[in-house]
């Protein structure tokens, strides 16, 4: 059967497929009969559905969070687009996790050949072995390979943790040579490293969210927890090496309130900062743009970088239409909203 | 009568007691006949009721903010329990305000007893006069045990007052003991009067808000007041053991952004704004964990803390369902939400 | 024909006029007829319009953002006021702007002159000449007339801009007196031309909002270039008279938080700021005063300054019924909300 | 005897006079003789003097604060102007505080009776009562006449706190005009209250500073308690008009971080903020232009207002003598000065 | 030899002892001859020594850091204290540290065998494992025994990481009692390894400095890492218990800007960082208040907290002589000093 | 005549050469002669110099900012080199300015050619041409090879402008390719024109200072005010595409307390903020690491990144010697120093 996906559905389209189902609650109509509004959801949206015949015994098979095949027809009803279901059954075979989470564009093996090949060029052996046993681990890999780089903004999809660690550090080769004053081993190792701890603070089963140690101990601190345990069994390993590591981990986020415990203190701390930065803003940011809707030359309010985004080209011509400015700008005790 | 509270009412219960009104609107169906739509509540939270029948007359016998007692029967439309309102009438009586305000868990008169027994224990004959004038005052006193700490966070109930200053008091003199260069008496008197100005700043009859006064002058600066005239009838009292005295109430927030006028200058002040901020935020996190309804490990969102709270033990396993990031974190203009 | 405002709407009224459609949506009822759904508009307010005959075709007429020309009748649906329409067309003609824009309540021919009288009382030459110069600038002065101050808050009306510049100016005549050490030429010159580019940050045809050089390069840096422009024709204007007026206006916003680039560096400079933003703050919380339909004696809780504003003198005694705390208040990580 | 002031001492000048002691220490020369370092401050300045005869007898007459009469020889030792001290005694006359405090440069008098006659102007009869009680008590005003307004900054000297509340009061009846819906009533008599605790806040006999209550309570809540005195004996003064009177006063500095315990709430309480506001940087900036002694068109960087200030007309080139940038600027961790 | 203190060295006193060599510089007179310029410090202070005789041969025989037994006269050159160096040489037996460095006023050992007697009443076996593996540890619990909490403020004497570590758990005791929802094991598990990286941290031989690892990995992380390696033991440790125990430690700092990689996320969180608080600014503030040596009744201006605090009691007569507003205060850019 | 470097002068040197006087002060001795005291400059530093001989002839003959040849000896007093000088005269020929600035260790006329060759590489015509028309304009181009970056941190050295924009421009290159999504064209006339302003903001004859329109109106201003000048040759130039190109130089400091009147709204514009930052930081960092002279690990406390700098390697001793935490790090009221 193939799956409708749910940013293409249309009116009175005939819809079938796997979904998740991330909402599931029993109404009732004013005449007294029982019916079901679930809410589905694939990778590429959500939509509601209802059920009205055979309610009692339908909602019995599943539970929230569980995966259906449903059979159905859309149609609108105060101007939303809804399903009629008329059959749908709990799926009980192991669930393809691709239908309900996006992907890196990239191929993951490709990307993790070059990121070792460019971890190969690192000339000082101990850093060399580090990444090494890194890569020997095979729980690791296979994680690290499947990791989403966050929730929501950049890289927040299947493989953009290594996706997100790549970019950083091809960049690092770049200004290693621009700037000869960074030590481009100490750099690399760095870079690749820096976020690794991610592959625990977040779960990216049927939907990326923090784990409880995630949200808890962070993935700055897990990353350093991780390096650690490999450093134990490298055993002459120079600890000032070692130090300068873990503080190019901890100092990565650039400044306390973007939870990094330490400051960078020398300057290839300063660039992996700024280079990660970088990455991700530019990534991030090229999603806004390509996943914006709104009309005109301007996107939707961005809450996280608390501004429109210019699309530009479009038209020049002023839209009246746009929302009002949001709650967040009137924390600003001047009658002049700024810069939006 | 009995009365239904509102958190119980199921499906199809048959619901009786005496209600506040908080909203009251006349509509007209499509087919032209008048209804009525009310936000009934009580102390345990609020539902919708429909009048269809009778509905010029009943909805002529009472306004919004009065008590009314209501009979009907409790059904769900459009996700959402209502109660088809049956009878209604305004309840002329004087109200049992205990229906619409919770109460401290503890016995008033007990923690009045004890906090006279402890301010007994002062040994300045100044500070015992002054917290003596107070507790001689019936007026003060039945408000005092009357009056909420807050109209939201910690203590926000009837006698949360009185509970959160002798919780206050009694570790101050825990404290006094494990800091001995503390001033036992001035500290504990302070510890009694610091909040005293909120009988004044909130109003609580049915319902917690803050009065005009309130809004206008604060507490602390009520308090200060209140502390000003008892001292007017305290003719020797010594002038900068007073200053010491109101010092303590106008620095009790600690810093400018929580509307202290002036930040602690010695040692009991420091003590007072520390122990009153550890009393506060333990009694206002418990509340928050016990009334938390959100499955899982964490809690619902906390705006007051911007962050997740951790309810833990129950299972480790993520739950993809939570909501987005808040909107207020999105002024953190980099890409990581980095601790909610 | 009548043209019936927006806000005076009552059920049953007949209702007939030209609006701004700010949005149109084709539903369809759940017997499968189409019906269409407006938003419209005028300077008064907005409501919600319904076609249930003739849906396709008149559809098909007319397109969001165009002015149409109604007749209907007003009833309540799940209270809410809206129009069922029976005629509709789109309106080719010339439209009316004051029709969907409020408008300044004084004169604008009345404040130009006066603005020009404080203006010849300017005795340095050169700045008298640029200010003619702008004044002998047709196209400027119908724009200038025409520009409201503002999107939102303050004289965010037609003609705006010209009350607000008249009102500084007046002010700063009254200043310039008072404290003798001002120099008032350069002082009116700023006065007159500080806010000039927002004819450019705003578009101000059929409502108000940014334009595309308004939101990248904002009112500030435009008035700077439009003042750069009639410079170059005044070719003996001294240097350093001019980089101290284009200061005036680089730093007229007073902190950089406020997107002033620069902050005041000489007297003018300040006291410019400081007018501006005291008249700003009348005019536009004046409004709030006015427009506010809170019951009781406070507005509904105004997010640009993060309070409620007390309107007084109508009752002290507190209404429980006021919405909570907003969101935003809860970033202060204490527990004690602080002064609402 | 003349009195040489301190900022005329010139290279060998004799010089006489009364001086305040600020600084008195014992010394040793290398050769083991005693000599006697002073430090002799008049209201234009301070410097150093040594006396090296009969040093234990005159050491013994009078102590550091005391006031002495000095005569002796001006010379330069180490870059730094010194008084060889030839003679000296204590001064045991009532001292002519004149020499130590800088006055208002206009009459005290007739200031007192402007801001009198503006008060007459005040039509609600409640307030003006208040400040007429206020007017009748002669230690009031005497304090009152003679008190600054600062310590530092702004009409920092005896008689600044009239001088500036005479002008505050001036501004208020010109903006009652040109802002009609502004209580012309209430915010006089804020705009004559607002700071009156000032003359409990500071001392200013020989020197300006705050004394204990001052430091431990502020002027703001002194005012508040002065004014609650004064209504004691008003028994018919409306109890809102008494609140919205004291929300002006406690509210008058804008912000929580100024100290401001309340933010305004309506629009008296931001009209005598803006205005206060003004009236203080008015007086305040035209000092620091007048009295910077920096050559070249720039003030001394002033730490204040972490800037430098234009001076202008000079010349426009550029002085690469000035002092670097000021330590407070560099936790801006961006690297670019970005507006001194 | 008799070990003279150089806090109480005066006029004409004879001096002798050993002293740390914390600057040492050679100089030439005038005249050409050699001198050696020192400063000698002890745990009490600091003092410049000299020597005129024997200059290069001494000066040959020791460096800076090195301990030095001088022989010397005490007296006055230029209103300071300096010794004239009679005999000087290098000690190079092992250093007596405690002459260089306050240790904590109470007994080490009695306070360890409170800490564990404290730490038995754990009554979760796992807790109580690793608590008992680190008072096991016979190198740990020697730095811990010796380790100060700070460089400088609170407890920053050797012995004072163990004094602060008892008092927070003697605290933690009455608070475990006091608010009963309090997990008592979890919250005393973590007031014990709260800070034990900071053995790490700082060095602490002749004086208290930050280690390289210290600066770049910081006591919080250093602390994680150390439980981290004790829990590899514990097989069986249950890791949500480790999770919670690790956040204690990781957010104990409370927020973002004082180094917490993460904030506080459940009660004991809370709790353990809030009497971490009161504990540190109980301890530094009687200290800052008995070390004051500032004449009338407020200490020297304490750049820590921006304030000075008030000693009272003294004389409520204000001094004019005390030093002016420090430059920190100026970055508030409102003109009165708000609150010093 | 050679010229001795400042930098360079040890004990007993002789020392000659043209030297900028920046401080002259006359003074006299206790025995009433005249002597004259000057601090000399050139790049590598500053010291004092003394005249004892012919003091009023030679003093008559220069006056400060004047650049003198000197002939003198260096000798030690009071623990600071000085230079008794034995000839002094104004030099009044044309002053080689490489003795008193810093240049770029780069060739100016090779870092323009490759600025020029990579602009050749813009498609877009009318970018080019624009280009095309600075680099015409050989006013504007020797002063573009000559200006520094700025006055203090990065690039601060004559021909610094060049080489950073030219180091953005390699980088800008490089990410172009890096992320297609970038318009190269657009980001790279960006570059290049982002801060043409410092040309006129600095002055940098003698030395690097802020010109008064540079204090006024600031680089960014600047920088759009000469790109306007150029526009009005180029007729046909897109409009948006000019707003686009001036967006991106008025928003490159990326938020609002950096100056920047916006902040970015589009790709290319957080490309160019981010990259600038990037080049700035790594110049500036590498030269503070370089020029430190601090022994140890670490480097002198940095006031502009308010830390200490690792430069790691030399020994892991931790050295107690370092001077406190500076008075700014006090404005945090915790107790902790976090992160030095």
């Amino acid at each position: 059967m193939e799956h409708t996906w749910i940013k293409d559905i249309k009116e009175n389209d005939t819809v079938s497929g796997d979904y998740l189902v991330t909402n599931k609650t029993l109404g009732q109509t004013r005449q007294g009969n029982a019916f079901l509004t679930l809410t589905l959801a694939d990778r590429t949206g959500a939509i509601e559905g209802r059920v009205w015949d055979n309610v009692e015994q339908i909602a019995s098979q599943f539970k929230q969070r569980d995966v259906v095949t449903v059979v159905g027809q859309a149609n609108t009803y105060r101007n939303q687009m809804q399903i009629q279901i008329q059959g749908l059954k709990r799926n009980p075979s192991p669930v393809d996790t691709t239908l309900f989470l996006d992907s890196t564009p990239q191929n993951t093996g490709h990307m993790l050949s070059e990121l070792k090949k460019i971890s190969h060029g690192i000339e000082n052996r101990h850093l060399k072995m580090l990444i090494d046993s890194f890569m020997a681990d095979h729980r690791f890999v296979s994680q690290f390979k499947k990791a989403p780089a966050a929730k929501y903004f950049h890289h927040a999809y299947l493989g953009g943790l290594l996706e997100h660690t790549l970019s950083v550090a091809r960049i690092v080769l770049q200004m290693s040579q621009h700037y000869p004053d960074l030590d481009k081993d100490l750099l690399l190792a760095g870079a690749v490293l820096h976020d690794i701890g991610k592959i625990e603070e977040l779960t990216y089963d049927l939907g990326i969210d923090y784990s409880d140690r995630g949200r808890l101990l962070g993935h700055i601190v897990l990353s350093v927890l991780m390096v650690e345990e490999k450093l134990k069994d490298l055993k002459d390993f120079p600890p000032e090496l070692a130090t300068r590591l873990k503080h190019l981990i901890l100092s990565h986020h650039g400044e306390f309130e973007f939870g990094s415990p330490k400051r960078p203190k020398f300057l290839e701390a300063f660039a992996l900062h700024l280079i990660d930065d970088l990455d991700a803003k530019m990534n991030g940011l090229s999603k806004i743009l390509k996943d914006d809707r709104q009309e005109g030359s301007w996107t939707a309010f961005n809450h996280l970088f608390q501004r429109y985004f210019f699309k530009g080209s479009v038209t020049a011509k002023a839209d009246e239409n746009r929302e009002g400015i949001p709650a967040k700008e009137s924390d600003q005790p001047y009658l002049f909203p700024v810069d939006l």
